[in-house]
């Protein structure tokens, strides 16, 4: 039942272990739900109540703990073994006066780990202020460290087997978007373009379905096309209207993101003239990727392409590495293209880059998922790169 | 275009603020989604990097603070004026230099309010252990008090407007309900059970369009069925298998969750008893809620209606407070029906009740959202109470 082979995980474990022996850690705590799953298997949406991996740097398998209630779906979804997969009862929900990290914490301390340099992982979604702090009041001598991004880098470049995944969502997002462009008229409603999207993600195609994305499908339209993570209403798309819409396939929690728009009428000089440059320099970028690159000289391919600071005010991020993902969002967290990003591009990392121009009154989105091939880059969808006229 | 009038918001502020006086709170700052909805109206999926909003215990309304790139959707969402809207750069985005709180920090200290009380919300999504070192890190003098709950606690009781919303999404669930009940069937695939769920929840009715619950649909199929919180396959559905679909309506973000239990085939004569016995208890406790009651009360007829310890080894909650929401989870966090939570029932309080029973083998699911009424409760979706039998 988990997504890869038990092999897979335990050479996941092992370079984690490799990594957290580098920056002096004994004792991981990884409570991001996609680090979970990269290192167990675990995939329950279960992640709005506090749970971990507890990985020692001296056993195998990680420990699994979490809500008693979702011990079967550890279970059922990890390689672990029974008595590596712990449960808190439900008296420690939302509760006022005890928290599941008093739990942790009293275990860390019945295994004589309370001692040990422990890494925690400060800065990522579901690991609040309060589980910190509870964890430190039960643990008072012990020193954490923050690990935020141990897995995440480990997780940089994928195996063939996420890559085939991140594949098969590309030709998820295809339908997808074909779906939501289609959808796209003047007259039918904003909802029912979503439906349709949505419709498509998880039908996926007639060999393999699709599962959900970390959010929901960004409809920027009319107005909106100003800003820049709004969804959609239930009124209808009028005519001489501009919607970006960004959703992505999802196959076994591996994400492909796209970006389209989409003008209803005869759409205006300068957004005509924005999207062809949008997507030469779109296109620059992806000529220039290769293995030994570093992330900020893609980005400064590309800013010049666009034409720097006569077209823009500001230079955002070009795209950011991402794989397998949970709400709420599908990015890494580790590399990003954008100045000051040194990392070199090595063969299968994988990107979306979504150079995204917002203008006062309207914008213009095209995007790519790519992964770092042996002397280039691929994409993993297959839809026409221009602005889409109905 | 916020979802409300500007005075049902601005009466909002005020009853968040008579709570600030009460806990000594001269500064609240709200990060969660649906607070930050539920005082300004912001409506973007952007809370994936930190934003939150800064409320002045003497000024009329709240600040939004996000991302630069959002500052568009605030205008648009929000019943803000534009000054009250402020954006930070790209560059603090997972920046291992700098964080967004160090930004919030300096705009608190420009304004002179870093020397007042305030109020984090300490373990709710997204203000992760790294937000609040941050803001510690750059206000070292300041007292900051853990707030989780004060806007929770606002929220629990609704207005006519709110109560109306949670009535729309009443009928959004009838129909997706309907369509997962409808598309489980032998031989068809769970992603195309979730795909017609889903495009039914976005759908909505020929009236009103669906919004994203938010999380995804629940699909417990099979040997699954024991687990909690597992989401679909691409598998097919089988004969003589149980599926339990939890999912929620969401009109304008707020929500009516709703789970039914199907069986394809016959069913074993234990889950057509537990059924029955589940069914009948949640009646119990519909029949009794009424305003004066308290949720431990409550909690305890249900309890002693299914049979107490003879038929569950621990009683888990059967119920709790909900409302407007955004993802990780629809629950408000305030009031739960269990043993110990003395919470007074009022009127316009809803709670979802899912007093799901999970056997070794196999489990079955029946659950209503309710508002309590002047003198009971009233259920908003319409779908029978029953073991549905393919």
């Amino acid at each position: 039942m988990p997504a890869f082979d038990v092999s897979e995980y335990q050479e996941r474990v092992i370079k984690t272990k490799e990594r957290m022996n580098k920056e002096g850690i004994e004792v991981l705590l990884t409570s991001n739900p996609a680090n979970m799953n990269y290192l167990s298997g675990y995939d329950g949406k279960s992640y709005y109540v506090p749970q971990l991996l507890i990985l020692k740097i001296d056993e195998e398998a990680p420990i699994w703990v979490g809500r008693a209630m979702d011990i079967n779906g550890a279970k059922i979804t990890t390689w672990l073994k029974e008595e590596n997969i712990i449960g808190y009862s439900d008296s420690y929900v939302q509760s006022p006066i005890t928290h599941p990290m008093n739990f942790v914490a009293d275990f860390l301390k019945a295994r004589g780990w309370a001692s040990k340099a422990i890494g925690v992982e400060m800065d990522l979604a579901f690991f609040t202020a309060r589980c910190f702090t509870a964890l430190k009041e039960s643990l008072p001598n012990t020193v954490f460290k923050d690990t935020t991004l141990l897995v995440n880098m480990v997780r940089q470049i994928k195996s063939e087997e996420e890559i085939s995944y991140m594949k098969r969502a590309g030709q998820i997002i295809d339908k997808a978007m074909e779906a939501g462009i289609e959808s796209i008229k003047e007259g039918a409603r904003q909802c029912d373009a979503a439906a349709n999207v949505y419709y498509a993600l998880m039908h996926g195609t007639n060999e393999f379905g699709g599962d959900y994305p970390t959010g929901p499908p960004t409809f920027l339209v009319g107005e909106g096309a100003s800003a820049a993570h709004l969804t959609w209403t239930d009124q209808k798309f009028n005519n001489n209207e501009v919607t970006i819409l960004e959703t992505a396939g999802c196959y076994k929690r591996y994400h492909c993101p796209l970006c389209r728009t989409v003008y209803i009428g005869n759409p205006p000089d300068k957004l005509k003239e924005i999207a062809k440059a949008s997507v030469e320099a779109l296109e620059v970028a992806l000529d220039c990727i290769k293995p030994g690159l570093t992330c900020e000289e893609v980005e400064a391919k590309w800013w010049k392409a666009i034409g720097g600071p006569d077209v823009m005010k500001e230079t955002h991020r070009l795209g950011y590495s991402l794989g397998v993902g949970y709400p709420p969002d599908w990015g890494e967290h580790t590399a990003s293209m954008r100045p000051g990003d040194k990392t070199v591009l090595k063969q299968n990392m994988a990107f979306h880059l979504i150079p995204s121009i917002w203008e006062k009154d309207y914008g213009f989105g095209v995007s790519e998922t790519i992964r770092v091939t042996a002397d280039g880059c691929e994409t993993f969808a297959n839809v026409p790169r221009k602005l889409f006229v109905k």
